[in-house]
């Protein structure tokens, strides 16, 4: 099924004034895509656009109300929202400011506004709007929302989770025909874009990101786009791949040697399989973010922390990654319901790094998994 | 050729810092993706990760600066920049704000730090660390860089427009084999993930946008994911394609009659026509952007302004969108260099809409065409 039934949108709007009124907010402003996206239904590629602001506004209790460019008013009219207010923009006068300004003087005549302001958020609107929005509504600041919204996105529906394993399936059966596309001289901007074909053909909707790495002693750039060099023999090449099905991605990688696979990296393969699977059975409910980050550490580094990478997993939905953090520090507690990737990296003696990386749901037993089971050995084409 | 020559960057930050000198700006701070890749040629599609903030100062003199996660630290080095400032991101402590506060007490003591601040622009930082670098500063606010990024940004080298037309022509290649694609009784949906493949096919690294619209006469959604409905004969098909080339964008769409082409429908797109014509004349250096959307609005409407979709057209580049709007109030003064759309469309008896777009850059005589011409008469599949 495409979308989701509108008791999916009630009941996260009723948790989200749930939290809202322990801390005395009178509404939430949101302005980004992942956040409007969760409270309405609203998706549509247009927000590549970066000229217009959207916003939506959690009031205390009722439907959000969203104020929006005329341009998106029949989409969003069509979700389960009502109350649709919209400005014809871009507008070089008032781009919208007034219109939101009135909806939260409406919503919130105390000024307790609160949007998220925490890791992996911004406020997606103009500097100067804001500060003519603080100055019409008489505050200083909007309040941070206690990471209510970034809480609530963590943990998925079963319906969530099921577009995410949809995603991954199909990006599994891409990971199939990898044999149509690569092998020994061929250049890998061919291989990056193939792949990206192959995503589309077995049903991904858009393909957001796909990062590619190649060496003969692990990969040392896995963030460039692919340049034009031929795949050789011997090379380990790794295919990461975000893509979409109906608003959810996955994001997971597979490599494969080329032609043959050099025994270092066999072994550093084998490392990162046990190291997925201590983070497996580290994955339970109730464990903490760190607690999966550890025991993966242990097998990787005997205990010693990882490179710039930063991190050994994180969650991920409607974007490609999400909190938590699969990182010494993070403490967040795993609960029912949280997507999450395994994302063990190791570095092998000439400075390359190895990566894999596979997505999980916690289940009330453990991880459960979303991506297909990797193969015993590194897969040769 | 991919990326540029260093002296690109140079010359831009040169013309930065001459603008920067005039409203004694120390530091310009920027934090999106399209204004840092600007300045450094940092290209990657990591960005798709929103849980990293990447942060470039544009000092008063010399090189920019780079405060960014380490794992961006290696591709960072291989650009133009040397002074590449790196912490181990996602940081629960202290996510690079101290390392930014350093750099920024640094480069600019006297706390005249600027930052992109108006229409398309927003701050891509958590609002707690912003609050966090401002005390930290000792600074209420950010200043607004008076648009010096957005009007420089809006004026592109020979080097860049070439990149664009490249983009062009990759589409151009896709849109001649839509009879591949599209006919009676192909799903939507189905050809909307095929002319993706066709894009990358094509040469396309990578194809963020692409928006559809069907219709017996128009369309009435242009901003939905496709659905699974068939294409049925004497329906109009639309594409928007917005595909990536080393970094820039084309986005223009084009319109076919399934079968056969309604007879009105074919009397609006000759109306469309005109009005890129009208436009094109319209659109010489010196002119305003209101100049070429009132010219095109005469032929359109008569001079009675248009409906929710807001401007006749806008500038592209490293964004799908970028300024100017052609709308009767901006009146942004049209430069040699500019890269703009023509993006007439036309409402019919039912409601439905047609739009046309193509891609131009202003040249000393006009508008030159970077899209290739449309078709005399409505193509039909």
């Amino acid at each position: 099924m495409r979308g989701f039934n509108n008791s999916e949108f009630e009941q996260r709007t009723a948790k989200a004034q749930a939290l809202m009124a322990e801390h005395q907010f009178s509404a939430i402003l949101l302005t980004n895509e992942a956040d409007v996206r969760y409270f309405t239904g609203y998706l549509t590629r247009f927000w590549e656009s970066p000229c217009r602001p959207w916003y939506l506004i959690i009031p205390a209790a009722g439907k959000p109300v969203a104020v929006i460019p005329s341009i998106g008013g029949a989409l969003m009219r069509s979700t389960w929202i009502d109350d649709v207010r919209t400005w014809r923009a871009p507008d070089m006068q008032d781009d919208g400011v007034t219109l939101l300004s009135q909806a939260l003087q409406q919503i919130a005549p105390d000024g307790r506004i609160a949007t998220p302001s925490g890791m992996q958020s911004w406020l997606r609107m103009p500097q100067n709007y804001y500060h003519q929005l603080l100055a019409n509504l008489g505050i200083s600041k909007l309040l941070c929302d206690a990471n209510i919204v970034r809480d609530l996105r963590m943990v998925k529906s079963p319906e969530e989770v099921a577009k995410i394993r949809h995603a991954c399936q199909i990006a599994a059966r891409a990971f199939e025909r990898m044999g149509e596309i690569a092998k020994a001289g061929v250049p890998l901007s061919k291989v990056w874009r193939e792949f990206q074909m192959l995503c589309l053909d077995e049903g991904a909707d858009w393909v957001p990101y796909l990062s590619i790495g190649v060496g003969e002693l692990g990969y040392t750039d896995v963030i460039s786009p692919a340049g034009d060099t031929p795949l050789r023999e011997g090379d380990i090449l790794m295919l990461d791949t975000g893509l979409i099905y109906d608003g959810y991605f996955c994001d997971y990688c597979r490599n494969f040697a080329i032609g043959h696979g050099d025994k270092q990296v066999q072994e550093a393969w084998h490392t990162l399989m046990r190291a997925t699977q201590a983070g497996i059975e580290a994955g339970k409910p109730g464990a903490k973010a760190s607690d999966v980050f550890k025991a993966m550490d242990e097998v990787l580094t005997g205990g010693k922390g990882i490179g710039d990478t930063g991190r050994l997993g994180h969650g991920l939905g409607t974007q490609l990654t999400e909190l938590p953090s699969l990182i010494a520090t993070d403490h967040t507690i795993l609960q029912e319901g949280m997507v999450i990737t395994l994302e063990p990296s190791i570095v092998l003696t000439d400075g390359g790094v190895i990566v894999h990386e596979d997505n999980y749901v916690v289940a009330a037993n453990g991880l459960q998994a979303l991506s297909p089971a990797a193969a015993t050995d590194l897969p040769i084409l």
